[in-house]
């Protein structure tokens, strides 16, 4: 794994992604495994740590997530741009994507879903069941039992990319055309 | 209102928010109305559109938005960073915070919350009744019923901030800190 990988107390894991950034999510079940990107993904609570996704009815990783009950959220960079719009665009179902992609893997801690080496940021989540929610809207409400991020780019508390560029997050406006993670501002008061 | 808002069709309108961008909730009922940032917003569905947003219980705007059915997510700018995060710490039960902030609005078209001027995105919203996800998790699940963009950084299929800096959406950080949207990316494929 990444030497620079560092774990997130979890009382702080929901800043990982309250910037909004796209993710890739990773699942895995027995010996099959999966990654889509998500831009549909936000915190929806502080303690314990709670993440919102939207994941498709039809697609692989939702066949892999509802037979596992778990995934993975990693956090994408502005390096990785090709690569998130290509695996958001197939299906695992017509071959391994990390193998197609070249998409180095490693051991998650709590989960069987691999962390995405490349990414600056991964949270590991456990789906809590709400059948309704899949079921209505494709919405999965995961808790966060544990979290990493990049120290290059996470200062223990909050994400500073100002001195590595090509490790800034990324956000999907359509289509494969993204906007980085910007100019950093701060609020007077 | 903004001579430079125009109609986003309702098959678009999740574009407005896909990038993840930090919004403000604008909420009224009878002569009350009030406004909250909220970081946790999200696209959940295309058609009809529908977002979910994070309301949390003790809230002013929980109480006009529970009263009403309705709210609009509008996106600030970077240029208000500082009224963004002050109108999300603290409350509308304090005073109209429209006028403590010098916040401008117009009449939104589907419902009684209003638009507020400044922002470069508004999404008028109906809550779609679920008690358990307010109750369990504060999560509220909007269809969109109709949906505006600013010409000029919205050019009618996503967003282009390249020539209005001070137009760029922003994402919260934590405490204040923000970063705008940033430099544009195209996947290659």
């Amino acid at each position: 794994m990444s030497s620079t990988r560092a774990a997130v107390e979890l009382s702080r894991a929901y800043l990982l992604l309250n910037h909004g950034p796209t993710t890739l999510v990773s699942s895995a079940h027995g010996d099959r495994r999966n990654v889509m990107a998500a831009a549909w993904a936000m915190p929806i609570d502080l303690r314990p740590p709670k993440i919102g996704v939207v994941i498709a009815q039809d697609t692989y990783t939702r066949e892999l997530v509802d037979a596992s009950g778990e995934l993975v959220l990693n956090l994408p960079t502005r390096s990785m741009v090709d690569v998130t719009y290509a695996v958001g665009s197939s299906s695992g179902r017509d071959g391994d994507k990390f193998a197609a992609h070249h998409l180095a893997t490693s051991a998650a801690s709590k989960v069987k879903a691999p962390l995405i080496e490349g990414c600056v940021g991964w949270l590991e989540c456990r789906v809590i069941a709400e059948p309704h929610l899949a079921q209505a809207y494709d919405l999965f409400i995961c808790e966060v039992v544990a979290a990493w991020a990049d120290t290059r780019v996470w200062n223990g508390r909050t994400w500073d990319f100002e001195k590595h560029d090509e490790l800034r997050t990324i956000h999907h406006l359509a289509k494969g055309e993204f906007v980085a993670s910007g100019e950093r501002l701060k609020a007077s008061k």
